[in-house]
């Protein structure tokens, strides 16, 4: 859980939802676990890099889970506690795990959130922009000084009501994390390599495309990788599956030597081992149990698993 | 397009559906085509080793699909030719080319099939059961003589109609194949992980999992395996990639040196090297146009696209 730190290990700044879930699934009901993109993100790059969150939870928050983050290293200077409710969200999955339906979202706090950066944050080399509204994701690129790495998730709520905000923010970023569904609807292309290259062309030079159990698709510098998923014999709660993977895979670049571009392949399986953690259990509870070792481990059986 | 014969090489037996498929997609009308399991299935094989085919056609079957057999010097001893039409098969892809809809299918000579191996045929090494009611399955499995390898295919339809006679068949093979969908129905079972092992405790050692775009699993001995699909740019028509992936696995085997348990990984990546020249084209028109270095070509770039 301690992040190793040396002199060659950057920074990662993470914004994005800082909220809490409620989570039904067939087996069990689930209240108030700590969610939201920006903490699936945060801790899943702790295993790797020094973490700087930035986000907004309301005076209900839990102490417990401000331990949580503190446990991981990560620093809270940018995360805001403000007068009223924190961000909550209930959903409940089908049977098949990939079925998600909406039950609720209140808001809270988050109606009013414009994410305000400590200066001591503005130099993070790392930037990832998890899911949260793209106005936000750039409002806090503008207050960053030459970051060398920004990467921005996004989610289909925000292609169908925010895509002119969307289409801004993707001009500035270097790399796009979308899932599937949201390429296709993105790109107006039903092939997944089609669209990859229709979505360069609205600005990312790495496009990432998210297929849960089936993997993750880089487009890069004309290439492709295909990643793997772990595959688990049982999935308890995907959710922040995909924002672990996000959080993961930056937190493992912050870490690494040498150019990104060589680098984003295994940082994407990095990022899946830690996604298939947080598959194991309910909210954050499987991915905070992980450990490096447990991590690597899963990565080198990626390698077995993939060999020819 | 000759495949290589040296003493190493062993051959294959395929049985299947030998039909004429009218293919509607989007973009164009294919009356006609050279269709059937078998037909893919012998194709794909013959790039590796000699081909045996067991099936049925009509007196209507066009002497040029004879012919694009023998090019493939495929052995058509095993194929018999009687009074009536070729099984026909009319079907329509919508526009994101995984939802296929039957139109309409004509038995003619198949509804009185019942296969014959020429005396020739019982000694073959290596025997591909593609798609087909798997009485007629387990009837060419009858006449065999002590084969190295049996490997299933089926289709939705079997475990629908005819589950009695799949389950008697899969006691009696080493190795099934089939696609995600089947696989959960047959294992009651989302999780495909999970399913795989149910699968085994029917019959097989070997459970493949296909699952078209997203590569296939392969488990065996204990252990999973996961194949990568070629990516593509366009698909013009998947029919018979299935078929073709199954194939070209059983004739990469078959030419292999080995056992088959630590052969299989790399007979399925050729196996959706054959299959993603397959989608190219709409029957067997792309597939009869690859050749043994293109697919090479492929393999060796499957190995970039999935290494880290």
């Amino acid at each position: 859980m301690r992040p190793a730190r040396n002199a060659g290990i950057m920074s990662v700044l993470i914004v994005g939802s800082t909220a809490l879930d409620s989570i039904k699934t067939p087996r069990a009901e689930n209240p108030r676990l700590l969610g939201g993109s920006a903490s699936h993100a945060a801790v899943a790059a702790s295993f790797f890099a020094p973490v700087r969150l930035v986000g907004i939870v309301g005076a209900d928050f839990p102490a417990r889970y401000l331990a949580l983050y503190r446990r991981h290293k990560i620093d809270l200077e940018g995360l805001q506690i403000a007068e009223g409710k924190t961000f909550h969200w209930s959903g409940e999955y089908e049977v098949n795990m990939n079925n998600r339906r909406t039950l609720a979202t209140e808001l809270g706090v988050f109606e009013t959130f414009l994410p305000r950066l400590p200066e001591s944050y503005r130099n993070t080399p790392f930037v990832l922009l998890a899911n949260i509204a793209p106005s936000l994701q750039s409002h806090v690129l503008d207050q960053m000084r030459r970051p060398k790495l920004v990467v921005a998730d996004t989610m289909d709520l925000w292609l169908n009501i925010a895509m002119d905000d969307l289409l801004k923010l993707l001009k500035r970023v270097d790399g796009f994390v979308l899932n599937e569904s949201e390429a296709r609807q993105l790109a107006q292309e039903d092939n997944l390599v089609a669209a990859a290259r229709k979505i360069h062309r609205l600005g990312p030079r790495h496009v990432i495309i998210k297929k849960g159990e089936h993997g993750a698709i880089l487009s890069s510098g004309g290439k492709l990788f295909l990643s793997p998923a772990f595959p688990l014999r049982r999935v308890v709660d995907p959710t922040g599956a995909g924002d672990s993977f996000a959080g993961g895979m930056m937190g493992w670049l912050a870490a690494a030597r040498g150019p990104v571009e060589a680098g984003l392949p295994l940082a994407m399986v990095y990022g899946s081992a830690v996604a298939s953690f947080c598959c194991e259990g309910f909210g954050l509870a499987a991915t905070t149990r992980a450990s490096r070792a447990a991590i690597e481990k899963r990565v080198a059986a990626m390698r077995l698993l993939t060999r020819f």
